[in-house]
């Protein structure tokens, strides 16, 4: 059952909700004061950032900080610690100031006063980021940290089911999620909600900071349901009487809809003006004063105050140090698994992890989505460290390994006879890419290369999970990301299906390798580009049709992100070709030279971030634009960024159209003749007006 | 309350659920089984599609089509019709058959037959579109069309609450939307249910075609919540009888759930595989034989089925005419009413729309983001054909204009005190970006140009909103969105709110105008630009930061996408600046000139694609490149696409930085100085390396 708490009506506390107010000493209701006022001088310094939120949380915080989560401030890393998700990011200074009372070393006295300064190497961004310590997750666009904490729970059960033995629990710890109203109202946290009460996650509690405020006022300008009965309806429990028993709680997720004032004490509290505004030196004061503080001093944090925090510090190493023995004993025990274990909390895959992958495929046409399951699922299969997920399209991206177990609750029983366990590793998201995304940068982020998150789903639907796919690449997370049906040759399912633009959006977003690889050998490159790309996430965007496979293509070669295929002695021209659209190039560059006796080279381009990062050498070796030979890219998608790399482009610039796959390839010209008569005919041009070579030219 | 129904449980037929069984004709049966050997037969031919979703509702689709549904399909464009919207797409089969059964011209025999055939001009394509006749908003990426249904209801709602009097119900028309399981996961999906529960939109019933299954077997793997009771909690009603009592629901939209089986008496029915793909000619043959059809003959519609559905069109011009009669005599009785409602059916603004645009500006530094307020708001206030919403950033986003009313339902008290009515066109999302873009889809589809939608958030989240975006292009409907915090100029909230990549996803979009304006009188120019493009969505996309006001600028250079601001004899370098660092370019050249002498001339460059819209010969006038004159564009975004335009460029490959805007910008090198002086060593550079000049630098 979800219950209503009113933490705010007992003078701050988190009265009657919680029991463990009676360990509460005389100092608690200074404590929530000193807070508070905190986080008002923090705004008000540099006249910006979020209050609000953060004050009307504090009581919860005090709760979760000195009574209730398990962590270790001086062992910031520590694997089995309870891991804390503010997915309401912009109350960041309720964490911040967290971290400094509970005594994490990076947050000195002097870094938590730098929020909103100047400061370049500052602890206190605007809202949370994973490179600080104490930190799991950055978080900030809303909804995002409600899926990383799904995320980080499935990461504990997987492990827990496949390290833990009778007496050694090596991993159990338990994840904490703050909420505020926006994140039961964006799609991707009612997302993750919906997976999180199917997955039954007991080890999750999340709390709904319930202020009712948000920047445009009462939340009942836009949202009236029941949010409690929503909660019930997808499968969570409510607690009745304290934060501990979330820990405890024996089935389902936990929800606590805990009612907050936003701005608490004061003179804006309960309005939208307390939110994202600091209150005015004269606010300030007034609150000081009606604390019983002076209202010239700030940023006071009293001895009491800081006494109330002793020892947490303390209390964490305790805990690192049970967990060492913990495991040095389960080694004992259990030598081989230890070793798996160890590997994994280092987050190492095992050292020849490259010999499950094939050395040559099949010579017949494969399209590459087949191929990507052709290297990468005997890898699967015996690396525990992957967990592959699709966003229900399990038939067309063929991530499935022989004798794969889903992740499920182990209870479950489903309809189609297919059950798991958590130590399955493969999860069914549903039709929820934005969430599989997002829980996938959880997993991800519970500890560096632990879990390697795989993903798929058609490639155009990588837009609907875009948000979060770019919140893993800007956490540095490695998840592999596949897609499948990546053009025009997808075929029937037309415009909405049929990618145009996306790829630029991937191209151009830091940190990311988007990777189009044209047949099966450089699919293989694809993947282990991917899986060394340790900080770093990938898309390895494949065909939903067969393609050749091209004699010179070469798997190191796409490390390179792009190399030269077909060398040619005075080459007229330089064909880039791309993955789907591989052979387009290499069977234009035929034509061109029995046809129209012009000679032309071919580059596969799988890669333009790898390309990149060559030299300046390397790069104009293989495009030899230097030498005045024309460069023309041929990928059906819009041309934006092949301008730096190509003369002309034969791409794409409106939607798509629903046809056959070879009939679509042609209603956009990209059969033989249409694209080697476009070659020649651009040739021409610029020997006719030399105006164009300075150009990019659409053919 | 909702209840389930169990339609197929009576041979097919919606039995207990609906009363309307009793007009059923003995040839009812008949026409199920035709329906279904129809969507079979479609899907052999050509050995591609999705028959199992469209067999399995079949009964519901004759209960709408023939009973429930006020349309005119030999006046499709009906603007008092119903509304269909089939958000599971993929059973587009279902539709097209609907439509040709019941009379549309387009939708011939031959037509139908026509899907997944290679003709070029199919009225059947891959999922349903726009442009064809009888389909109202094109879907397929799942959860899209639930969303645009809300919008469609919600146009409605607002066009009823302005125009309609009492005895005049000019606009009364109802949706229906048919969902799959897949549009319950999907997070658009689930945003806009709950914003159709707190608008009470009683005037939407949803469909839920539950058959259980998905691609990946049944729906319990990955979905186990209880979904009426979600529906309830978000406040729906259900129904118990009959469809047609959902047209009469009272106060909310109606949520219909009924059992289904996928592919219905096929040898696959109830499973996965009946869902993509076609039954193969031995499982049609046995389905005709278990029918009693001649196994032989293929897409056979006997006469009584034909019959059935006779009268349909007749039907339809009935309703239109006495559409038309009514307003007539509404022009009789409410002259200057009917006279402003004729001309929102023809989707016309008022001729003197650009009267309320300002002249001039106050010349001070001015945020773009506010200065879109002072260009939009009057024209906001005084022309109804805008429904301006915003993801919760009302006091971010200035888009209030004086005596704004809300729209909401007119019976809903708000805490905050802000009430409204259907007649008010100022819409709270809520934090649902996503939801917002979707449903302004719909808004826009109900009738072209009768409702221009305009939305707003910050730029990053976009993102979020981006596969609604998408549809919108494609759908070619003229939607304003207003975008603020577009650059890392926009400061503290950090890297997860500054956007470095976004704007290569819209320059890439097909029909699609991403204008950033660089100062207020630019901001005239991109609203007038988005206003003008009737069938193409705009993001103008504006500072949070103030910006100078720039003599040079002109609104009219907008139009353009790019123009000189100030041309030099004898440049040595053009800077391109665009947005909120135009005035960066503009100080920049003052400086080269002054410490470096060095000529710059500045182009203003707001919208890349209107500037590849003109000629040829306008394009290098504005770029001089052909001159050999090289250009520098300065944007803290991606370089990706600017290379087709510059010789280099001040661009940023990585993520933001969370700190004040300016010290952001410092950060990234653009202050004045830095800039200069990467600007003067790239001339220096290209003269020492001749290469560099074929080559995009970044700097």
């Amino acid at each position: 059952m979800t219950v209503e708490h009113q933490p705010n009506a007992i003078d701050g506390v988190p009265g009657s909700a919680m029991p463990i107010v009676h360990k509460l000493s005389k100092d608690h209701d200074l404590v929530l004061k000193t807070f508070r006022l905190l986080i008002a001088d923090l705004c008000q310094q540099f006249n910006g950032g979020h209050p609000g939120g953060a004050i009307g949380m504090a009581a919860i915080g005090v709760a979760l900080w000195r009574y209730v989560m398990r962590y270790a401030p001086h062992t910031p890393g520590f694997f089995n610690r309870d891991r804390f998700v503010l997915s309401n990011g912009h109350t960041c200074l309720f964490q911040y100031s967290f971290l400094h009372l509970t005594g994490y070393k990076a947050m000195t006295f002097e870094q938590l006063k730098s929020y909103h300064s100047d400061r370049m190497d500052a602890q206190c961004p605007g809202h949370p980021e994973i490179e600080h310590e104490g930190i799991e997750v950055t978080t900030g666009p809303l909804g995002q940290g409600l899926a990383n904490a799904v995320g980080l729970a499935m990461a504990t059960k997987n492990l827990a089911a496949t390290y833990n033995r009778p007496n050694f629990d090596v991993v159990n710890n338990h994840t904490w999620c703050m909420i505020g109203d926006a994140c039961l109202q964006e799609g991707v946290g009612l997302e993750a909600i919906s997976l999180a009460g199917h997955f039954r996650l007991n080890n999750l509690t999340v709390i709904y900071d319930n202020n009712q405020i948000t920047c445009d006022g009462s939340v009942d300008l836009t949202n009236t349901e029941d949010v409690n009965q929503k909660m019930r309806a997808c499968g969570w429990d409510g607690i009745v009487r304290a934060l501990e028993q979330a820990r405890s709680s024996k089935q389902n997720p936990t929800f606590i809809n805990i009612k907050t004032v936003i701005g608490l004490h004061s003179s804006v509290a309960g309005t939208a003006v307390a939110h994202g505004a600091p209150f005015g030196a004269k606010g300030i004061c007034d609150m000081k004063t009606a604390y019983g503080f002076n209202p010239e001093e700030h940023f006071v944090i009293g001895d009491s105050v800081r006494q109330f925090f002793q020892g947490i510090p303390e209390r964490g190493e305790q805990w690192v140090q049970d967990w060492d023995q913990l495991v040095n004993n389960y080694a004992i025990q259990y030598p081989d698994l230890a070793t798996e274990f160890v590997a994994r909390v280092r987050g190492e895959l095992p050292a020849n992890w490259q010999d499950h992958i094939p050395i040559t495929f099949p010579d017949k046409p494969t399209a590459t989505r087949t191929a990507s399951g052709l290297v990468f699922n005997p890898l699967a299969k015996e690396v525990d460290t992957f967990m592959v997920g699709t966003a229900d399209l399990s038939p067309s991206v063929n991530m499935i390994w022989p004798g794969k177990v889903d992740f499920q609750h182990p209870g479950l029983r489903t309809t189609c006879g297919i059950n798991g366990t958590y130590a399955g590793r493969y999860i069914h998201y549903g039709v929820r890419e934005h969430a599989m995304a997002a829980i996938s940068n959880g997993l991800a982020a519970y500890s560096p290369n632990t879990i390697i998150p795989v993903t798929s789903t058609f490639f155009m639907f990588y837009l609907y999970a875009a948000p979060a796919v770019r919140m893993g690449a800007l956490q540095h997370l490695q998840i592999i990301h596949v897609a499948t049906h990546d053009s025009i040759g997808m075929g029937e399912d037309g415009p909405t299906h049929q990618p145009i633009e996306l790829a630029n959006l991937y191209r151009s977003m830091p940190n990311l390798l988007y990777i189009r690889p044209g047949d099966s050998e450089e699919t293989a490159g694809a993947w282990i580009a991917a899986i060394a790309a340790k900080q770093t996430p990938s898309i390895i965007s494949t065909s939903r049709q067969t393609l050749p496979q091209i004699s010179q293509t070469r798997r190191d070669g796409v490390a390179l992100g792009a190399y030269v295929l077909s060398e040619a002695e005075a080459a007229n021209v330089t064909l880039i070709g791309v993955g789907a659209e591989l052979s387009f190039a290499v069977e234009v560059a035929e034509q061109l030279k029995v046809q129209e006796g012009i000679v032309a080279r071919v580059i596969s381009f799988p890669c333009q971030r790898l390309f990149e990062k060559q030299s300046l050498d390397y790069k104009r070796k293989t495009l030899q634009r230097h030498r005045g030979i024309p460069a023309v890219v041929i990928e059906p998608y819009a041309p934006n960024g092949w301008e730096r790399y190509a003369d002309a482009g034969i791409c794409v610039t409106r939607f798509g159209h629903s046809l056959p796959g070879k009939a679509a390839y042609k209603f956009f010209g990209y059969d033989i003749d249409t694209l080697t008569k476009k070659v020649a005919r651009y040739l021409e041009q610029i020997h006719e007006d030399e105006l164009l070579r300075g150009e990019f030219v659409d053919l």
